[in-house]
């Protein structure tokens, strides 16, 4: 990045006025250097940085966008509902419509309730479970992520003993540590939380295996627990229905957010009558949480999602990416990796354990316009049609071309 | 409410899909019956319900709306960030600007932090207090309300005794029980957290003493702790600075939300040098928390509301209705209690217990087309001008007239 970049300048007065210069997930520092801090503008599936370098955008602003920045149907529905009111003394009857739309949509829902963030989803949804049982364990997949609060976010700092004092883990897609886990806490699990598929960060993605899922089912039942499915990086992505409709088991509790209103802020909880009492019992509550423009942007969302069969068409997007990816990658002798789902992707080169080359290559493709994250699960959207791909594809033949020169010199000074 | 409107056959349908029909702070089996669930539309300084009747606001969203629901300039400002973005792969220029712009503005503040509830602030400060302090304990006013996650939501359902382990109380205004709660956790004391003033729900709203809010930074430094402002519900209503302005006290750390978009979902964090380690060191992030449109709204606002001088207005409003209210409710017999600070009035009656009668004066003016809160913080907001608080008053004069009547008759049938 040029010391002269608007990026640059717009770092160096950070540095002053946020601490690190950044905070979270989108800290540039935890992606390679070369990639922009800032972004200005997006439109469809392209994004814009501050110096007005344009990409596709694989990243969707880290899942939200899920129909295309800027979504002609879903910014009519908002701007009609900011006409009327947005955050007002109650809710305005887009609530009850969206409820009515997640009840209908989501297979396992009997009632929803709306918040903000993932992290208000996912720390509701272990309270309605721990208020709904009288019970205080939860099981949690080790590594992975379900917010950042206390009791979740992956540092240590600032977190006390405490936060987590009632949380077992066991390992994803291996049903008899999830047993053994239960087991450790008989008389007092209160959930078993489990993300849609294994998405954690710089490893390859891997989806539930369907004996494991039932496990949980059964297990959760056993105890008279609750089954949670964190859908809030997933959800709309693999099935309108809930991720967890993918291996046939129906969660007590989901979490959503992301992509549920394409964009704008909007976080939810849908639950079955078991745990209507727990959920009605609690007090969690924020000011914004009933604000009417994010749930028309939902309403809008989900429809279209609904009516356009979106689901496929990211799926269709995201295999002809995997396959062009993955020609390319055989003809430059390039040993690609790629798990998750096609439209919710992960790449890693094989034997990468530096990701030295992962991150060489995308920042290849993010130099010729393709933006692609290294180590994080990406996202496709109903904005990446065949088209976008057979252009990402083209600068991605490029990209390969640059990493295997320099792979074979590497590899040429090695020996 | 009759049973053929709007209003009832929307609560008919949330009874279905939503647990309780409604969660939190804006449920509305916690007001009056006769008070509406639903809204449908907002201008300046008044609402409309979902059947139509339209209100002056005195609760202004419950705090977040600050200069007039739909304010042009911040509008333009939001309407304009839209179309270039709002989320994206990363913060747009916006994040810079509004951290320098909360900077300049706070008295205490070295930098910033932003996200999108006031709990996220809150729980910011605690963890940042912790990390920096590497210590554990925080001191929290009995009664005081910081949030609605398991370490501070006022319910117990679905909390653990370990959410709250390491939370120690003591008494706002009363400096020897803080120095009493800062004696017994010795050595691991993390930090002091402290309401703007005390706005404890039905209960007489207390400004800080002087006396209490310097023994407070006196014992945080003292322990080497941080002093943190939950300035969240009266942030930018008292002083620009921060509200502890007022009694001449900075803090080290402050949570700020509800007005400080006007009615957008945005909450921060300000703090000072000292905690500026502690704060680069946290994991905390969230989907929606660098996205421009809300911060544009910020920036706006806050440069409104600077240019304005929108809390003195907001004082003046405030001290006109205020004794309004209390030449009408000695002219009709009644003792009206009214506390907190003139732009976040509570008012209660001597005497009334049960509150059925302060119930029956917001029903009273309700009716008339005045919204007043009969147990929580009210908010006055800059567009509540002199004309504003004189139609009001009429409205009131009514009210106090219909309600002296019952009370008589009451009085009468009681004797």
């Amino acid at each position: 990045m040029d010391q002269q970049s608007i990026d640059a300048a717009l770092r160096a007065r950070a540095a002053k006025v946020i601490p690190g210069g950044m905070w979270g997930h989108q800290n540039a520092t935890r992606v390679p250097v070369g990639y922009p801090q800032y972004f200005s503008r997006s439109e469809g599936c392209r994004i814009w940085d501050a110096d007005g370098r344009s990409y596709i955008d694989y990243m969707c602003a880290w899942g939200p966008m899920i129909l295309g920045y800027g979504d002609p149907d879903v910014e009519e529905a908002a701007a009609r509902q900011r006409a009327q009111g947005d955050g007002l003394n109650g809710p305005t009857p887009r609530l009850v419509e969206l409820a009515e739309l997640m009840v209908d949509t989501v297979a396992h829902a009997d009632w929803a309730m709306f918040s903000k963030n993932g992290t208000d989803a996912t720390t509701a949804c272990v309270t309605i479970a721990r208020a709904g049982t009288g019970r205080r364990k939860v099981l949690v997949a080790r590594g992975a992520y379900h917010g950042a609060i206390p009791w979740c976010t992956p540092s240590v700092a600032g977190v006390t003993e405490e936060d987590r004092a009632h949380l077992v883990y066991y390992d994803y897609n291996d049903a008899a540590s999830l047993e053994e886990a239960a087991g450790s806490v008989k008389g007092d699990l209160a959930a078993i939380i489990v993300s849609a598929f294994k998405h954690d960060l710089g490893k390859d993605h891997v989806l539930p295996e369907r004996a494991f899922a039932h496990a949980a089912r059964r297990v959760a039942d056993e105890a008279d627990a609750a089954l949670i499915v964190d859908d809030v990086r997933a959800g709309f992505r693999l099935d309108m229905g809930g991720s967890w409709e993918l291996v046939g088991v129906k969660p007590d509790l989901s979490a959503w957010s992301k992509a549920i209103a394409n964009g704008r802020a909007l976080a939810a909880v849908t639950g079955n009558d078991r745990f209507r009492e727990g959920a009605r019992s609690i007090f969690t509550t924020g000011s914004f949480w009933t604000a009417g423009v994010s749930m028309a942007a939902s309403i809008a969302t989900i429809t279209k999602l609904r009516n356009t069969d979106a689901v496929g068409l990211m799926s269709a997007s995201g295999e002809r990416l995997r396959a062009g990816l993955q020609a390319q990658a055989r003809k430059y002798g390039l040993a690609l990796r790629q798990s998750g789902p096609a439209q919710m992707p992960v790449f890693l080169f094989e034997g990468d354990e530096d990701r030295s080359l992962g991150s060489r290559f995308c920042v290849e493709a993010l130099n010729r316009g393709v933006y692609f994250h290294p180590t994080h699960t990406m996202f496709l959207s109903a904005a990446h049609t065949s088209e976008i791909i057979d252009e990402t594809l083209e600068i991605t033949e490029e990209a390969f071309k640059a990493v295997a020169h320099v792979h074979e010199e590497l590899a040429a000074k090695a020996g």
